[in-house]
């Protein structure tokens, strides 16, 4: 006997959310992955993800920062969404969306290696299971394009830094060298940056470096200019 | 007596596309609205959109494009994912998700005006329900972003135009003035374009001018430029 059944409102879809984490380590950016407790691909390295649960998260973006918080022990204070991937095959349970979001902390944040998180580097990524690859390469790029002109790359730094510091670190997102004087009035037009009063870092050779913190304002939203960084 | 139920996968989400259409009428961007046929806001002016259909959709793209064809008539060479809308609150229905896309289409393409199918400027819409003001919003800040560096706007234009008529585009578009001189440099590092052979556009008063159109490889993907048409 076939059980009597309720017509569905719309077609069963599956919806979870992925987080691309970005970190820096040895001035290389490295993603975040998490290993993956259930089948599909138990067992594999990849995207910290998971249902959207309708029980508790008031959004996609609540979803996303509840699974970086649950598999990564991470809140991260800037977490954007990407864009979303969806299809009948990108998971073998059915129609699935994924909403994709990213992340960037400084390395500080990033949990203890371990056999269930670890960073990779961007260039030596294992394989990612489902089309957490692609998502991985678009996050990238976003990053990339939004570091020429905004104060993104400041998330990967800490609470305190020189900068020098924050110079190498924009260098080593948008893969290129930035001339110092250009560097530094952009900073001025950002208008961002505050000096910690009083803090130095000793700079060993050098002499020592005044240290920078972000404005409160922007703790959690961008600081944006109109012309890149290298313009 | 309580029936017995399968425990389901995944929380049941609800699962939509939207489509903010957009069109230019009388030198100002227009976006294209579709009357609600059911409930909620049943009767209601709306961005077109609707469900997902998991047994013929093969992406939310398609979905999208599906949804553009039924509900307008129209199949849009150039259709883009805008960002995921989702929540508890937004639809009445239940947690949902929709996956937000934009397009871009030449006046000619518009259906005729009906009690169905009409076009508002985007400074005197009505009033859209769930988060469709949302939408329409971003969607224009992301059109005007685009179009400073690209050649999103000529998907406004037609098979055919004259380079004087596309600055009017992009005037229309960006909401600025575009000096002559940059803006045919533009074009020419753009390499997008090319001459119809023997066309020309009686001007009336003016001399005749050329007719141009997209070059192939660029009909249903942007040429880029990294410098904006005002830098």
């Amino acid at each position: 006997m076939t059980p009597t059944r309720r017509a569905p409102l719309a077609d069963a879809v599956i919806c979870t959310v992925d987080v691309v984490l970005l970190t820096l380590h040895q001035h290389t950016l490295h993603v975040v992955l998490s290993r993956r407790e259930k089948a599909p691909n138990q067992g594999a390295l990849a995207l910290p993800g998971g249902f959207v649960h309708t029980q508790e998260d008031d959004s996609a973006w609540h979803a996303a920062a509840r699974v970086l918080q649950d598999k990564a022990g991470i809140d991260s204070p800037y977490l954007e969404q990407l864009a979303t991937w969806s299809g009948p095959d990108r998971d073998p349970r059915g129609w699935s969306v994924s909403i994709v979001y990213y992340a960037l902390i400084p390395e500080t944040l990033v949990p203890a290696h371990s056999a269930d998180v670890q960073m990779h580097p961007v260039y030596a990524l294992p394989l990612l299971p489902f089309d957490h690859g692609q998502m991985v390469a678009q996050a990238i790029e976003r990053v990339r394009n939004k570091s020429q002109y905004s104060s993104l790359p400041v998330y990967l730094c800490g609470d305190a830094f020189t900068l020098p510091h924050l110079q190498t670190v924009y260098e080593a997102v948008l893969g290129e060298p930035i001339n110092k004087v250009s560097f530094r009035r952009k900073m001025d037009e950002m208008d961002m940056l505050e000096p910690i009063e009083g803090a130095l870092e000793s700079g060993g050779a050098h002499r020592p470096a005044q240290l920078y913190r972000l404005k409160p304002e922007f703790q959690r939203s961008l600081s944006v200019v109109e012309r890149g960084i290298n313009a």
